[in-house]
This record gives C-alpha cells, sequence and structure tokens, in this order.
C-alpha cells in the first residue's frame, strides 16, 4: 500500500495542526500523536494522546478528538474527515467506522499500519500524506521510550 | 451466526456484573450497556455507557472498562475475557483487537450486531449467551429512546 498523493493544500494544514497537538502530548510528557476532526473546512476539535497523562487506556489521538468533540449527530460526521499524525490503531480504525466518518487524512504509516484496509474495505476515503515531519517525530520517541510505545499499541514489551 | 452455547457457569456470572453496571448506566439516565473486564478468573474493572453522563463520545461500556482498568501492560490483556452484555461496536471490537484480548463474551446480539465476525476473523474467542435480561433491556431502552440510541451507533435518526 503506498501513499496516496492526492491530498489538498487543506489536508496539509489540517495535518499541521494535528502534528502541533501532538507535540503539545510529547511536551507534556506523553506519546506524540496527535489528530483533528475536520467539518466543513473547519476544524472542530483536535485531540491528543493522553495514556501518560490521564493513565488512560482510551484516548489515542482520534479518539480524544472524538471525545473533544462532544456529542454528534451522524448528519456531522457523515461530513467529516479525521486527519491523524499516525496510521489509526484498531480501537480508532473502529471509532471512525462505528461513526461513519467519510474520509481519513494520515500524516505517516512507516512506523506503523494501522486499520487502513479495514477503513478501505469500508469505502472509507485514506489519504497517506508520508510527511516528514511525522515520520521524524514517531522515529524519535520511539526511540526513547519502546516500552511506553509497546504498551500503548497492545504489544508484549 | 448463530448462538454459542459454549459459555461456562463462570461466563454467566460475569454477564451478571455487566447486566447490573447496565443497569446502573440506566438509572442514571443513560443507555444501558455494561461490561466487565476479567483476568485470571476475577474481575478488574467494570464499566457503562456514559454518553449521556458525561457526554462522551468514546465511552462505551467495554471501553468503559478498559478505561477504568487503566494502563496495563500486554500480558495482562493476553489472559484478559471482556464480557459485555451487547454485541461489541466498531469502536469497541477494535479496542479488543488492538489489546489482544483473546476472549469476548456477549449477552446478546439480537437488537445489535457489532464485529463479532471481524472478531473471529483475528481469531478472537467469540461466545454470544442469548440472555434474556440483556434482549429485554435493550429493547426496552430502544423503544424508549430511539434518537438516543441511534446517535450513540452512528445512525442518522
Amino acid at each position: 500500500m503506498g501513499t496516496d498523493p492526492t491530498g489538498t493544500a487543506a489536508d496539509r494544514e489540517f495535518l499541521h495542526q494535528a502534528v502541533r497537538a501532538a507535540q503539545q502530548g510529547r511536551a507534556e510528557g506523553g506519546i506524540p500523536i496527535g489528530a483533528a476532526l475536520v467539518v466543513d473546512g473547519a476544524v472542530l476539535a483536535t485531540g491528543w494522546n493522553k495514556r501518560v497523562q490521564l493513565g488512560s487506556a482510551i484516548r489515542h489521538g482520534e479518539t480524544d478528538a472524538l471525545e473533544n468533540a462532544g456529542r454528534l449527530p451522524a448528519t456531522v460526521y457523515a461530513r467529516a474527515t479525521m486527519v491523524t499524525t499516525l496510521s489509526p490503531c484498531d480501537m480508532c480504525t473502529g471509532a471512525i467506522l462505528l461513526y461513519g466518518i467519510p474520509r481519513v487524512v494520515i500524516g505517516e504509516h512507516r512506523t506503523f499500519l494501522g486499520g487502513e484496509d479495514l477503513l478501505r474495505s469500508r469505502g472509507v476515503d485514506v489519504v497517506v500524506l508520508d510527511d516528514p515531519t511525522c515520520v521524524q517525530m514517531m522515529t524519535d520517541f520511539i526511540a526513547a521510550e519502546p516500552s511506553l510505545w509497546n504498551e500503548d499499541i497492545g504489544v508484549e514489551d
């Protein structure tokens, strides 16, 4: 599965906001994965992984953005794009499917490949931007905190 | 996909605890879906849907149980069973897959059928107890609050 070159300038701007969210998480001592939930061309909410900060098993970048956006009707999710710095894990893939979000923009999938095939098989438009800042951010983090990373993705350390 | 008759007496006792969690949620004005995360024959944490109580988009029964259990290493999830009153939605299915939980016990899948096929295709042992209390609880809730139920499963109202 290669890089999808169809990302727009707006996708790259929204990814930049997701990167800033991830950097905020890292500055807090957390895992640098961030997301932005975009609806009708505007960011409705950002989120970042809060495993360390909240002792959380379920606050990943994407799920934190969904939580920060609050309760929404299906009609809003149907117009949404989930922008995330990293390929979404199984849980975040499932959250995207649950709410029928039709488009996902991914910063990179070199350091971790999540549920992109499942998303595509369910009709979701998946764009991978292969952003070097996202790759470097995760490469540095995984090298610095391999045990924390394994815990976050459910891998035995 | 029929009912799996292989649930044990212990499964039914743990389901009873998940039902009590769901009933607690309903008593709070919420959606009556509950779960129990069982490890080594003991309930590590229970959880229930908190869409109404917390204005939450991600606190379903199963994810709330995972959150209440806190940060755990993969070795603990590898010995776990997720017991839930209702067939797990895509998000909760993904959370179970993320953490490599090898067994899921489901109260019922008559009122909602979630990701059971995906769980099985990834090697998870799925047991459906077809519990009449669980069926009645969801039937009553859906009749009373159809819009809230649609919102919870991402369906247009």
